[in-house]
């Protein structure tokens, strides 16, 4: 029988293997931390055409059931299926890497001019064998050998012992011990003993916890390629869209738990794909990096987060010493390191360290901004020399988050957009080419920035009715119909609500940037480079943003697109020691500026809410453009 | 109604109220890991007269219930009683501490000419609170202040920092740290921090792990002083009498584990009861230092000790890291360190090393012998510029191990005889001046000499029969009747094969001391001290000891009882970081002599066969007198 996912693909489906191992089986992962038992409730599918048969529905809602929703891995098609995968239920594996420059982070790190050098290091070790005469213990023996290979300071956990006397033996006494480095207290662990011949294979995985997407890649930490990428939402979603509300759900009772195992189960669900797609043991993986922002990463270590949304704002953690597999809850080896990018302060986390390290401007001796813009936005200025950084309350609506239809930039999003001036028809790209299924950030910048053009809004962003028919009345008030999908009986549309969400963000931006640059001293074209970061991805406008007001008015040549510089980051800090103490000396240079306790922060954030700006001269090269907008819809 | 305890006190008891609870309300406590609930079945007592009502025999056996055992937590007396308490079920409190130099051990330290300066150290810091200016994290705070505490290279585990936000802010900033310093890698380790006046009290504990007995010392660790003791059988007793038993056992399918609980329980009874009777919260106890042969070294932290009976004899470890009390699964703190005493070879083990700490020689130039008996010998020559050290397999059988009513030095143990040398009837000695239950090591010594000087025995120990009815035919061939209990219809003897166990035993240590000192190369006279250490106690009588032809011919003067010097050096390595600096080097000090390769060895062991010995040369001050008791037997 034909199984034919809406917006994607059609493959073959029999009647005897659930939906959810047949969709696996041919390369489409569901979301499914039980593994496929009926009882996590999240390999939501709906049932578009066609009849199944179901074991169980498992904890969905009655309201679920009437719309045809069913759990993949507790039903059996019974006829040709036409089914809907919502993209809370979509795990994606082999991702892409946005960037040219990141397209091959092994190259990428040669670039620093450092080796690979992993976190967790290998050396091996030819004991000789007991005696009477030499007849120390095993433990003994060993830091003999260590010291022999110059390895001084090294402490010895529990777990290493406890199976020492046997792995001595069975290995022969030749031996390949792994450890890390702790540089901040001059010591190294020793972590896992082998024989020569055991475990030569070695991963390691690089995680970026953002609050509305979890990122992995899988490495082969010899080589320093990347073998493959997962990513899904976090589910911690659920508890809430945005930083504070899970702030506040964590101070709950139970709370704190309940976040923890949603994004830890996250990422195990995509290590569970990865490891099964791939045949690698979770013991493989011997070695991890973890970056996110100063809320994700305490969570994803059940520390609490309260003091973070309380003034004077200060998180219980920035620098992380190295705790363990075991500890963090990841399916990994037990004894592998887990290192988590350095904070900044509560609202610029490890991800921008890791972001920084990333796009070397710390290296350079030229002025550059670094904006990440994912659920909310940091911006760091600075070189060589200084960094100075601020958080924007800028709100998640860029990845989707409170817009109606919002969702990633992932297969089925609108990513660009263009309005016919006379018709006020538009004309839409899709990430994949497939059927659209939602608006990603860029076409949201677009959407916005064509109806001011096109007369649609105004400077407000406030509709002008009467011009067409696709603005019109909806559940939220006014709404633009972008594009309606007859057979799901579904429109995709940017609505009243919308557009003030995401004039507020953009304001924020860039009173935020401009902000900045008045606390360094420093005009606008004082600065040379511009890095973008976040989930706009290469489909990002500059010239629609520039005139949306959300980035500087500066030429297009100093934009550099860097896409998710998070696991970059992350990444590079798990390969490479040296970039490992860089990362934590850039989060110790970085000067964080509470933009909120500022004077003149609110007039800033007023002034921009507008498109662009109340005052023109802050965008001197598309003024007179702007001009002829503004007499066209007068 | 009345409750009498045969061969000790008589108290009252209730009705309602169970045995169990009953003896331990009025200072009389039983063995019961599971606190009393019937399940671990060691509470045992045997009814001897009144009647009583049983709502569980548990585990208990056909046989023991037709003897008249139950469990005391699982009965009630109906009328009178007369009840018999069996050397296992008994655990001992407010035992005494054996030697006169032990007996203030915080006196005795200071004659170290240090201060105390226990394991856990505590230090006051006074946190500036956050502000907007002043906004790194909680543990940048924390360190900030270690540093101008001049604490370097501190490490913080997951746990503290787990709660750290929290505690800093119901403490209002001002917090004490507790940390241990880990000399060997240059490194302090942060274990748990505290409101001001937050567990102000603080206790540590000491425990020697011996082959048959465990003790703990209860301790205050700001004044040193000893609150109270505990003691009690190990009861891995139970799955062999010796080292080598347990190591067969512990590598058979989960052997190894049955061990380890054993111990750890039977620690943690002692610690239930102590804390229960000084009203002490088990997180209180934040330091523990352990002491105990290499084989209860490892078996206590659950490493396979397997290889320490196979040729070259390699323990897994010798020095032991810090690691934690959650790791031992002791009851105390989870975060407080345990200490481990190292070990210096697969049968000289830390409960030696610790000894020579407690004895001091090593910081002596006049050189001193050291023996150590309980269950099998160590012995150890030197001064403070060297030190050597042997094991010799004397067995279990002066702790009571192997002898049919052998019993530890406890009271009810026959500690010293005479023998009548006309009548032959025994005038004994009991410890606690109560009805005797058995006989310790230092009155077997006594029976064998007594017997010896008035012709009962020969020198090979075979019995002369026909001069008393005393020796008659017993179960395992001859044997003499030391006491008769009509009321018990108990006898207490001394059988042929006790004797030949015992002359065994003796002939094993001073083969041991003869070789050490070939070894060295020194003559007998050269020694200026000798430290006994053991269950002994001060009862032991050199001068027949001397005739029995165990320890060496030295004047009485050169002899110093020391009791449980293994306990005293963990109390000592506990109480001071100097101290326990001072043990680790000691052990690594010590040269280890494999006595069972050494030519001669064999010769030297027969030759001790005899009481005392076959060339009576090497008892030059005795010799006369020996000559006579030959003459009067001949």
């Amino acid at each position: 029988m034909e199984l034919k996912i809406f917006g994607d693909k059609t493959i073959e489906v029999g009647a005897k293997e659930d939906l959810y191992n047949t969709l696996k089986g041919q390369g489409t992962y569901l979301v499914a931390p039980c593994g496929g038992k009926g009882t996590c409730g999240k390999c939501k599918v709906r049932i578009l055409d066609g009849k199944v048969d179901c074991k169980s529905y498992g904890r969905l809602e009655q309201k679920e059931r009437l719309e045809g929703v069913v759990l993949a891995c507790q039903t059996n098609a019974k006829t040709d299926l036409t089914i809907e995968i919502p993209r809370q239920s979509r795990l994606t594996l082999g991702g892409k890497i946005a960037s040219t420059a990141f397209k091959e982070p092994a190259e990428y790190l040669k670039s620093y001019n450092f080796e690979i050098n992993p976190i967790v290091k290998r050396v091996f070790l030819k004991l000789p064998p007991p005696s009477i005469e030499d007849n120390i213990s095993d433990l003994e023996r060993l830091k003999r050998a260590v010291l022999e290979a110059a390895l001084e300071n090294m402490r010895f956990s529990y777990e290493l012992v406890a199976t020492l006397g046997e792995t001595l033996r069975t290995a022969n006494w030749n031996v390949t011990l792994s450890y890390a480095e702790e540089e901040n207290i001059n010591t190294f662990e020793a972590l896992s003993l082998f024989s020569q011949d055991e475990c030569s294979r070695r991963y390691g995985i690089a995680v970026d916890i953002g609050t509305t997407t979890v990122v992995v890649y899988l490495i082969d930490l010899v080589s320093g390629r990347i073998i493959d990428i997962g990513s899904t939402y976090n589910s911690q979603t659920r508890f809430g869209d945005d930083v504070i509300t899970r702030i506040v759900f964590a101070t709950e009772g139970g709370g704190l738990n309940d976040l923890r195992e949603a994004v830890v189960s996250d990422i195990n669900t995509i290590l569970d794909s990865l490891s099964d797609r791939h045949g690698i043991e979770m013991c493989e993986i011997d070695a991890c990096a973890v970056s996110g922002n100063t809320t994700m990463s305490q969570i994803f270590w059940g520390l609490n987060p309260e003091t973070i949304r309380e003034d004077p704002y200060i998180p219980t953690i920035n620098y992380y010493p190295l705790w363990k597999g075991k500890t963090s809850g990841l399916k990994i080896n037990p004894q592998s390191p887990v290192y988590t990018s350095p904070c900044v302060a509560s609202y610029v986390g490890g991800d921008i360290a890791a972001g920084i390290l990333a796009s070397k401007m710390y290296r350079n001796s030229e002025i550059a901004l670094f904006m990440d813009i994912g659920t909310n936005a940091e911006i760091v200025i600075g070189n060589n020399e200084w960094l100075m950084t601020a958080a924007c309350s800028a709100g998640p609506c860029f990845e989707g988050g409170g817009i109606k239809n919002g969702m990633r930039a992932t297969p089925g999003a609108i990513e660009s957009i263009k309005i016919d001036p006379n018709t006020y028809e538009p004309i839409i790209s899709v990430i994949g080419g497939v059927t659209p299924m939602g608006i990603c950030g860029s076409g949201m910048i677009d959407a916005i920035v064509e109806m001011f053009k096109t007369g649609l809004i105004n400077q407000k962003g406030i509709f002008a009715q009467g011009k067409t028919n696709r603005i019109r009345e909806g559940e939220e008030g006014l709404e633009f119909l972008i594009y309606s999908d007859k057979e799901l009986k579904r429109d995709i549309v940017l609505t009243k609500v919308d557009i003030e969400n995401l004039i507020r963000a953009k304001a924020a931006i860039f009173a935020g940037v401009t902000l900045l640059l008045k606390e360094v001293g420093l005009p606008v074209d004082a600065i040379e480079k511009v890095y973008i970061a976040g989930g706009f991805g290469n489909s990002l406008n500059v010239e629609q943003t520039k005139m949306l007001g959300m980035i500087p008015d500066l030429p297009v040549e100093k934009y550099v697109f860097l896409g998710n510089t998070s696991i970059v980051g992350a990444y590079l800090s798990l390969m490479c020691d040296e970039l490992r103490y860089e990362l934590e000396e850039i989060a110790s240079k970085m000067t964080y500026i509470e933009l909120s306790v500022i004077a003149g922060y609110m007039d800033e954030y007023m002034s921009a809410m507008f498109i662009p700006h109340t005052d023109l001269s802050v965008f001197p090269s598309i003024k007179d453009e702007i001009g002829k907008y503004l007499y066209q819809i007068n």
